[in-house]
């Protein structure tokens, strides 16, 4: 039934962006995936709630979740001021872990206090060395380097309608957005493309994941559907000279849409250096 | 008198970021001395004036500066839209390059024609091989993979001061910003910094430049001064919850100003990679 396995130690891992609003309470198909991607009953998940406003609640919320779904361990780490990510004994937690989940919340918030830390810089081994890494709504863009602080909502690309910051760098080569359909959220993603230009643009709905593997590989899970906004193509944008809110152009966008149980594939960084090879 | 030589073939030479507005008329110490960067007599420069409103006058006013500065070859190389930064063989005038010279104008225009392209490859590539790229004004924010896209002016930072895009990442580490003490650009650079933990803010004074070499070791030449807003021992921001452009606390930031003669340090992406293997 599933087409991924575990990935080999010492390659990344999957990342696996969610769209908020996941399944919690029935056939929980995108969490008990985590669970499955994670090792299952080896699993061991450490849960970090720290772009959630109320990061005890919603640590223990998802611990118990998985431990219901039948992870062998499950931790909450707590980081809420970034001498705590900074604390080497502290992120030295993360380094067993085959799975690590990063909340919904402010990906803003979760990375001020995470970003630049050593903390970031365990997760990013964990991942290089095989762990999966899952974010729900805030958690999964905060995944990207080029990523998505904050922004309006709206079908039409405007200069001022998005704002950038620098995510954890798990993909250099994504900008992930998440609640895509159910917020409006093509015209802030497309701007995004046009302010990174040779990036791709990744739009999660709600109850619905993108599991990425270490060659590209995606596959889509969930009751919803994801939108890619490729901008590797792009042909011309006047987003330079446009005012404030006014709409701009955006061509040679390839938009696509995958629903669950669909396949396809992008380029991650391994790829990129190739190309760049050539 | 200088300290600095030129690198050698196959590692990266020189960045060299100048704040804009550089003498061009008298002494013209920031400009004589990319020339004597980029090989002095045996300097084969190409100008990419892709930022200006008018590539085409500009262009050819820095071709024939750096003719009468003593270059053995000057080439304008121009690029309007995406499909010419895409042209293998257009590209390929940068490969023989020892010195590449970034003009000013608008940021954004330059990225949305360059960013992404096979031409950006190539420019990278010539780095990454020896090349000295300079940049003034624009043309040094564009040096940036997070890049200052545009902003306010002030002292204070605040929360939508500054909007960030992809650059062309030639560091990974700084931000770049420029006029810096002219336009009163240090609430838009820390908040930058604090958009973008861990890295550092390099704020460049008109008639000034910043010379970094592969190991980054920096010296400042020119009339004025670089102001660093280092954010990499960042203790805490409130940007997440800051409204809008109410003023946001950022604490920890270790600023420092340097004048021409000056040498300081700062971790380029070899050291990085060090950081991360302890």
């Amino acid at each position: 039934m599933t087409r991924v396995t575990l990935q080999p130690k010492n390659r990344p891992g999957y990342l696996m962006p969610i769209g908020g609003a996941e399944d919690k309470k029935r056939a929980r198909v995108v969490l008990s995936r985590f669970v499955e991607l994670s090792g299952g009953a080896d699993a061991r998940i450490v849960v970090i709630p720290g772009a959630s406003t109320f990061p005890f609640e919603t640590g223990a919320a998802y611990c118990t979740l998985f431990h219901h779904l039948g992870a062998r361990s499950v931790e909450a780490l707590h980081i809420t001021h970034r001498g705590q990510a900074n604390d080497p004994l502290k992120s030295a937690l993360i380094d067993g872990a085959t799975g690590i989940f990063m909340t919904g919340g402010d990906q803003l918030r979760l990375l001020t206090v995470l970003g630049g830390t050593i903390m970031a810089d365990h997760l990013r081994t964990a991942y290089e060395m095989g762990a999966t890494i899952a974010g729900t709504s805030a958690g999964a863009s905060a995944m990207s380097e080029h990523m998505i602080a904050f922004g309006r909502s709206g079908a039409m690309p405007s200069q001022r309608m998005v704002q950038m910051g620098r995510g954890l760098g798990l993909t250099e080569d994504l900008i992930i957005d998440q609640h895509f359909s159910q917020r409006d959220r093509l015209g802030r993603l497309t701007t995004a493309v046009a302010l990174n230009p040779g990036l791709i643009g990744v739009g999660v709905d709600e109850d619905t994941a993108l599991i990425i593997d270490a060659d590209g590989m995606c596959e889509v899970v969930g009751s919803g559907i994801v939108t890619v906004v490729d901008g590797r193509q792009l042909e011309y944008t006047d987003i330079a000279t446009a005012k404030r809110y006014d709409v701009v152009t955006v061509s040679g966008i390839d938009a696509q849409q995958y629903r669950a149980g669909e396949f396809y594939t992008v380029n991650m960084p391994d790829f990129a250096a190739e190309k760049q090879a050539i």
